[in-house]
């Protein structure tokens, strides 16, 4: 049973003229018909709404007695007086809850930039589990809860004062010591902690960066097909945007040169292009610094899921090649523990340092320090680092899985490249057919299949197949999920 | 000591023509010169990195030894290589940090509304344990810590995998059902889960609101003076700042409808105007609603600290008697229980809910589901209310003391209105002086004095004196500052 915190009640001023007990009566009996006091909440004691109101106690017992009798609430003697789940005149609705009269109000009309922040490609409600071959996220039946929770306990029963008041809007520094270290080594990025910021998502990272480094109706360069998460951000920022083709060394930049040669930005995923899983040749790295570097421009690069690779040799990030100090490393927890953790970071041009700190401070203040202690401590402990280890042998596996069960079911109707890293692969299909109809077809019998046309912003450039992520699934599951796929491309017209 | 997580390292591609041996040796040394690898870094184990490059175990032990007999690195026998905390020729900068070579490198220019959004009034940086009369804040020392890492051990360690991914971007479903029914108990405002929405903080929801209902260059009107955190994020959503005057009854509203009769949106403080802690009158209410009704504008009620009311009856919010559903409430969680929490709500009109989910979705994704489960956890096992009214008791007895010690050390020369509600409370120096002189001179001997001048955005429109915290302090530091304060008045010219 719900409680009212605090036991305080918001009445209604007393019209003058009222007997106190009318009053009363009126103004409690209209908050429960509105809704102010929904069914199930506890009123506060007679006592308590006496004195609040300097009232005679036996007046509120008498109004309570009475909304009793009438059906409007009930109670339990030494548990209180609670709301009715049922209301005698609920369904006459003379008095209508407040926030159901809505719709004859009129709205808010929205700002030309708030359609555009509003209009968000990401789902709007909390998803089912996942079912193959749902990309992007991690094993979340892998996570060791146990041990998160028994490091979460012991590091919040030793909080100190001073860590429940706000702190640096860049971050937690021993939190940010350790992602300075690990983009160091793993990412080669020689960095200091001092432009390491936290964000509570890569998105509201490129937010925060785009709106300190555009102004409204400056040229940007996004791939494409691309991420539509950063597509839709940047144009929120006011952002024009210019969309560059991908081939198969990644972005190409001297389309970008001719198309759009003053952008003041460059949106690009180096380690594995989005969606298509192409690394960003190193010749193409360097053409795309020079002309960032003549053109004034910042690049950022998105390193979504850059710590899962299961051959070859792990690529240096375009940052670390970056004498001029223009790339913004974004990197995220979301992928390698669990999304609803919402920690991000950048690891930021030392000009951009005081902006961004000026600018998170302003639009959130900080990311919860309650969030990066906990995490700091997971990663000091060794746990973080066991974790992606014990993760890549699986994911690894997983790979393994899909590879031959495409070749095994799809016969060449899907193409699947060789998969290196990462969570999914683009598969293609050949020849081009409809994957939104597919994929649609797909949901139908619990198949999350995510059409590779979704990612392209026109229609012309759009390439068509899955991303497919193998990640979260066992690898039976991934070879029943792909037989599914199998008859679905025999029996769907596409 | 520090691990490496994942235990992969980001060499530079070989260079043809060099040995492997050479290679690899001055691969490492230049990451360690140049800061990738840090000090204290532990070096992947010799087994790891031969297999992870495809070279002999033999060659990289063998790199090993002699960049530890040059100084780089450091090694105990099982326990693994580290990179030197004194680096041989790290004072000769021959190769300096990449990061230290910023200065040279170009600057990235801000934007227009950029420059706006990095100017933030908040601290940049953690701030030291509060001392009288730092304003705004709680008494983190009051917080029940043990409580609340037992709550949250509980609560994490049963985790289910399906929390650990994204929910809704408004927010955990039944944390919002509390605000809700807590809205409606506490404040008067009649509405459903469904118009809650959780964000990091007010700033976010501000910055979200604005950015949706406002076209840059469009009229909102500002207290004046108020609360610069607002006045700045409505600033940088691109709002144009009509400044509306302050009387005894809050917000003149008449004026407002004269200096900006089609603004778009006003950011209001009914309960307790922020800084003076006037109340907005019941005809100013009405004016003002009566206005955005005829103007289409929207309204936004900051209620930043209308939970703790030490005498009167709590007023129910301006959003309790908006028919025309078109204001915004804003609430948070930092001031009733940690700022380092970072949970903020907003009660939405109806015609928002859709552009907000949206909004949050693509700028933040949602707020973390680990801190709104433990914080809902925390309130339905009724810890939250016991805390409210344990605080309650304390800060009506701090802010006794406070007007008892202003009468006894300050003779007039700083005015306390009474103290109804709140954490802190705006005195006036009288006559006007500079509060800015005496708030620096304070500061020398560690007193926190946040002068009411900087709350006003037009020199002119300024009221001296100081916003006094009296929250966190025990009666007898109360009394100790207010006689360092009363020395000071005495003392300074102003």
């Amino acid at each position: 049973m719900r409680k009212t915190p605090g036991n305080e009640l918001a009445l209604p001023v007393p019209k003058p003229g009222k007997g106190q007990q009318r009053w009363l009566h009126d103004a409690l009996r209209q908050m429960i018909l509105r809704g102010s006091l929904a069914p199930g909440i506890r009123l506060p004691a007679t006592r308590d709404l006496s004195r609040q109101y300097g009232l005679a106690r036996g007046t509120v017992a008498s109004v309570y007695e009475q909304l009793a009798a009438e059906g409007y609430v009930a109670g339990a003697v030494g548990r209180g007086t609670f709301v009715a789940g049922e209301l005698p005149e609920n369904m006459q609705a003379g008095l209508r809850p407040l926030w159901r009269a809505a719709p004859q109000a009129s709205s808010l009309p929205k700002s030309r930039l708030g359609h555009m922040l509003a209009a968000s490609p990401f789902p709007l409600a909390a998803l089912p589990p996942a079912t193959p071959f749902r990309p992007a996220v991690p094993d979340l039946r892998a996570f060791p809860t146990a041990v998160w929770a028994r490091v979460a306990a012991g590091r919040l029963r030793r909080s100190r004062p001073d860590w429940l008041q706000d702190g640096d809007p860049l971050g937690y520094v021993p939190l940010r010591r350790e992602i300075a270290g690990y983009a160091g080594s793993a990412r080669g990025i020689a960095c200091s902690f001092g432009q390491v910021a936290i964000f509570t998502s890569v998105q509201q990272a490129l937010d925060v960066c785009s709106r300190l480094l555009l102004e409204p109706g400056e040229c940007a360069w996004i791939e494409e097909p691309g991420y539509p998460g950063a597509r839709r951000v940047l144009a929120a920022a006011g952002a024009d945007l210019v969309h560059i083709p991908v081939d198969n060394d990644g972005l190409v930049v001297a389309h970008g040169i001719r198309a759009a040669p003053n952008a003041r930005l460059a949106y690009v995923t180096p380690a594995r292009q989005s969606p298509t899983g192409v690394p960003l040749s190193a010749a193409r790295r360097q053409a795309l610094l020079e002309w960032a570097h003549r053109a004034g421009a910042a690049l950022v690069e998105d390193d979504y899921d850059g710590e899962y690779r299961f051959s070859g040799r792990p690529l240096a990030a375009l940052k670390s090649i970056d004498h001029d100090d223009r790339v913004i490393f974004l990197g995220s927890f979301s992928k390698l523990l669990f999304p609803a953790l919402r920690i991000a970071y950048a690891v930021l041009p030392a000009s951009l340092v005081e902006a961004v700190t000026g600018a998170l401070s302003l639009v959130t203040r900080q990311t919860s320090s309650v969030l990066q202690v906990l995490l700091h401590e997971f990663i000091a402990d060794g746990h973080f680092g066991r974790h992606i280890r014990r993760m890549r042998l699986k994911y690894r596996e997983r790979a393994e899985a899909l590879q031959s069960a495409a070749k095994r079911y799809w016969q060449g109707a899907l193409l699947l490249p060789e998969i290196e890293a990462g969570l999914d692969v683009a598969a293609r299909l050949t020849p081009d057919g409809n994957d939104r109809a597919l994929a649609k077809a797909g949901a139908a019998q619990r198949l999350e299949l995510r059409p590779l046309s979704a990612y392209a912003a026109r229609e012309s450039q759009a390439i068509t197949g899955f991303l497919l992520g193998f990640a979260p699934f066992s690898p039976e599951e991934i070879d029943a999920g792909a037989r599914q796929v199998a008859r679905l491309l025999e029996h769907v017209p596409c």
